[in-house]
């Protein structure tokens, strides 16, 4: 196992972590009110929505993280709290003030975070009544209702868990998530929670967690179009006893990497679970000029509802993608341009190639695929991931 | 009538101007090609797509517009000529040639549009065959098998005509259009041809064709993300014989206001005929920081694909603006931003405001209605439209 994790695909709660997650009413029949504590306070890192216009809980966390420091995350769905103006704010320390009470903490630990519909006061009476009802439920074995509270149009729950050994011990990485709605404008929220009974200094995890999710959510987040409520947080509470993690312990890039394949894991599970999506393709951009323009060639093919919607009528369609590319703000000679679909070559600079059409027709009827794009003008390279676009996303967008 | 143009919702071919449409066999079995000719060549001037893979018709027609004159436009629809190679460039170039052939005039004079799916080459036998038969049945009156015959996913043809009076003498302007498949990403072609006996200088004439589109076909285009074929052509051929329409003509602006009317009136039917599209919203911002930004806060709004489906389901939705309008590149500050629908206020300061939400749903439920967005920091201002987003959309678009 040394220097190599290992990830599965359940929830294993760190030593030291419970959870839960109930129906407080919130919304009318599912669970809508989850908690992930520890039983002692840990470090904490986090990153938020880029969005102007954030919810109140996103504003609290903010200020909570600048301790570095927390214990408990507290979560609804059915209702965002965003654009609720200073009433938002007074709700969303509320939440965090009863939670910290209730569990016979300082506030300051608490950490709190909502998804669901913009511009409507949260139901404080159902919140203030759930509260002791989920933390009454606490169990190191109760992860997955709590990954159910956090779901909206979510079809199912999303988590995973890593395994790692550091200076001889095991330590845990477990993360549950709730899915972007689709990938652009993606306004449903993302929201991820990573526990872990790592030790590590304050620093480390931020610098751990930043890259982790550039190579993760943010690949699955085309033109960086977040929502109100945007969250990702890790939390790590020391319980694993090996020597602190920090810039200079040689297992940090390790424990990155473990933390990487976590986020990695969840962003996946939302495209592929992206609203009324069938499929997750890989898109691939080699040869642009640089890594930047590679990433907006990518993810303005990624973004396009035409491009996503002729993958789901298994049509080739690499005709909307030469148009995007061509509409990208990333310089594209259209004479160069291969592309290929799962290494089949559908373009040969610029034109049709002679592969058989019906051949790419059983590359793009994979419910999971690779669309590689060869820009072939220098040596920029990109990876995002986007999902199909059908019929079923415009009705759960339409409620 | 003096400096004031009247519209008509009518085909009104100016004198000397003949057209046709007919089924050529490029698509199964509707009309995919239309001749508009001059009796004598006349000034030209044009607007074509920004993007960097060009359909051939498109460089055949950047490459003869240099001599600012031409006499005859040939298109056709159910097949873009894009991404063809030099075998596309060679096609579009025998179109024209065999329209000046049959026509008997010089091929530098005839003008090549395609639209249709991308990647496939011309069926040029079934376009030989069909140019002498369009040309057979050229007339004053045939202008709308022409505009239906450059139709796509349309499910009406477009067009529109005005008068103005120069110099004591009536001038006519006739367009005919089809329309971007839907506001973003659009990639189904905007085509317009606008036809007018004025008497016009060709530099006076492309100037008056800029900002004419500027202002109507690029208010519907967000993002500027053009298709491969996107082409605006407008065809003076002098026969109202007025003194000459130049830069120093004193109704050279009152041509240019007529011109824009026309251009304004088809791209609104563009939006109103948006794939699947119910409704035409007006979306006006102001108070920005400046026009700029007012503009790139109101095309993230008329992009928003979740804002639009809003719209379909009579929701008012405004949290969805709130949300695109932060994630826009333009600075808002949400304390300060009001939204209104049909002059009802939604959104007060950043929060709901107290207008009853049954009389909010009824300007949402209307078929037309503006939703102008105050940003309360500055002077910017900007229109753009937008349509709503239906099931059939994507339906339209997994063909």
């Amino acid at each position: 196992m040394k220097n190599q994790y290992t990830l599965s695909e359940e929830i294993i709660l760190p030593p030291g972590f419970k959870a839960n997650g109930i129906h407080a009413g919130i919304k009318r029949d599912k669970k809508d009110l989850a908690l992930i504590a520890s039983d002692l306070p840990g470090t904490i890192a986090g990153i938020f929505t880029t969005n102007q216009v954030a919810a109140a809980p996103v504003t609290v966390c903010r200020e909570k993280l600048a301790s570095r420091t927390g214990q408990a995350i507290i979560v609804n769905s059915g209702n965002a709290n965003a654009c609720n103006g200073p009433q938002g704010m007074t709700d969303a320390r509320r939440m965090a003030q009863w939670t910290a009470d209730h569990l016979g903490i300082e506030e300051r630990l608490v950490y709190v975070c909502s998804t669901g519909h913009i511009g409507e006061y949260m139901p404080m009476e159902k919140v203030e009544q759930g509260i002791p009802r989920v933390i009454a439920g606490l169990s190191p074995t109760n992860g997955l209702p709590a990954a159910e509270a956090i779901m909206t149009t979510d079809t199912k729950p999303k988590y995973c868990s890593a395994r790692i050994e550091i200076d001889g011990t095991i330590v845990t990485l477990c993360g549950l998530a709730k899915g972007s709605g689709m990938i652009h404008p993606h306004m449903a929220t993302m929201l991820a929670f990573i526990t872990t009974d790592a030790v590590i200094e304050p620093g480390a995890l931020q610098s751990a967690l930043d890259p982790a999710v550039a190579q993760s959510f943010n690949r699955i987040s085309v033109d960086s179009d977040t929502s109100t409520n945007d969250t990702t947080l890790v939390l790590a509470n020391g319980l694993a006893g090996h020597t602190v993690l920090d810039e200079t312990h040689p297992q940090l890039p390790f424990f990155q990497k473990a933390l990487q394949a976590v986020c990695h894991n969840l962003a996946l599970k939302m495209v592929g679970d992206g609203e009324g999506a069938t499929k997750v393709i890989t898109i691939k951009v080699r040869g642009a000029v640089n890594d930047q323009e590679a990433d907006i060639a990518a993810r303005a093919v990624a973004a396009s509802i035409e491009v996503r919607c002729s993958w789901h009528s298994c049509k080739i369609g690499w005709g909307r993608v030469m148009c995007a590319l061509g509409y990208s703000r990333a310089r594209v000679i259209e004479e160069k341009v291969d592309i290929y679909y799962d290494g089949l070559l559908a373009v040969h600079r610029g034109v049709a190639a002679d592969t058989p059409p019906t051949e790419l027709i059983q590359a793009v009827d994979k419910t999971r695929f690779e669309l590689a794009i060869d820009l072939n003008t220098g040596e920029g390279e990109a990876v995002v991931y986007s999902c199909d676009c059908t019929e079923e996303y415009v009705r759960l967008n339409t409620y």
